[in-house]
């Protein structure tokens, strides 16, 4: 069965599954080797990357949908999700099958609501599904280089635009850090979602000032290097914290 | 006609006019006498309070439907709005139209995009449309005297708590405000939105540093009282600090 074949048969399959006009898009972010990177998948019908949204079925929460959908088309689950934004103009969905009759499933107006997730990737291992070639992560700093279907490069700007907006009120660095990690480690995530640079030491004395994190007993030892000192979150303290940080006047 | 017969011709209607399974619910805030309150309509059908919501054209994005909406069904133009949540329960809309038949437009799953808005409620004069037979401001403490249809009361309290979480960031103040204030009107806008009473001092002091506030040269003269200082904001520097707000590491 070629590409468009499939595309087909999906759609007789949606037409008795899925609300008309409501998607989902989750933007899954993971952090590795000091990046930012994101979970896309690639067509097998046009090679283009997409996020791995999907649909919402006549019986789904639409939180139950985004979760069916990240498993399904992502093998991923266990993960923080929370809606940030919703996208619906008129024409955004429609163009990407325009080879296709009207009444394809796909191929109508979806007004698509975003979700962003937080992943410690170390956990995960993408299962791209039957209609996608690969399911990968692609580090930010790639995304200028590779051609995204729709909306989906807005769709993934206004999630990062999310996480710089709740840095102080959600648990970003507790769900995208693994659960031992160095204040320079911490730094460089901090700085990949504000998207500049910080003074180490403002950094330092701020994070230590908030009281979140607990420095362990053990360090790491990378040969003859002096071993840097490493910290967990105290989640106790941490979820107090964002608390204040929603709440500080 | 009453208000059944009302509700049939309105469907048909719809079924022409806009998009199934998606609406749009704004939770228009004003601030006055020291308090926060909603705007509502009371529908002519069953005699309970909603939002003044409605649906999306075919050929409206999504964003010029809310705007759309508000105008029809309330009078309400040049108002700050912004998405805040999505609500999309499978059974979150179709009791309220229980007596009709499955057929109704408005009987169907419908999952609604949220949006608050800000009005500086001197200049609204509310209208109802043809299906109302009130459009009010209702204030938050009287919200638990009142009949809330659907899961519209469950929309207004997370709009709340987005002002909440978006008061250092977004120009909450600058909206709800009239354009002349006293500090002690100001700081009961910023307790009505956190929920708690603020110290004098410290909420004078963090103003202040903030720069956001001009003083005025006139005063506002209340019988025999000293007369308050009265303050503007000062937009280039209000809309800084609010830059700053989003990023303050």
């Amino acid at each position: 069965m070629d590409s468009r074949e499939q595309i087909l048969q999906k759609s007789a399959e949606a037409k008795e599954l899925y609300l008309p006009h409501i998607s989902v898009d989750p933007v899954v972010f993971g952090f590795d080797q000091n990046e930012l990177k994101v979970l896309l998948v690639k067509m097998n019908y046009k090679k283009q990357w997409l996020l791995p949204g999907g649909y919402v079925r006549q019986d789904d929460d639409l939180d139950e949908a985004v979760v069916r959908v990240l498993k399904d088309r992502a093998g991923v689950t266990d993960v923080f999700l929370e809606e940030f934004g919703v996208f619906g103009r008129k024409n955004r969905s429609q163009l990407y099958f325009e080879e296709f009759d009207d009444s394809l499933f796909q191929k109508q107006r979806f007004i698509s609501v975003g979700y962003y997730a937080l992943y410690n990737s170390s956990e995960i291992n993408p299962i791209a599904d039957d209609v996608s070639e690969a399911c990968e992560w692609v580090y930010l700093r790639q995304l200028p280089e590779i051609i995204l279907g729709m909306d989906h490069r807005e769709i993934i700007e206004k999630a990062l635009l999310t996480l710089r907006e709740k840095i102080s009120t959600k648990p970003i660095g507790y769900n995208l850090m693994p659960e031992k990690f160095t204040l320079p480690e911490l730094q460089k995530l901090y700085e990949a979602i504000l998207g500049k640079s910080l003074n180490r030491g403002n950094f330092y004395r701020k994070i230590k000032n908030l009281n979140v994190l607990k420095k362990l007993d053990e360090q790491r030892y990378v040969g003859a290097h002096r071993a840097p000192e490493l910290y967990s979150f105290d989640i106790e303290n941490y979820e107090k914290a964002l608390e204040d940080g929603l709440n500080n006047w």
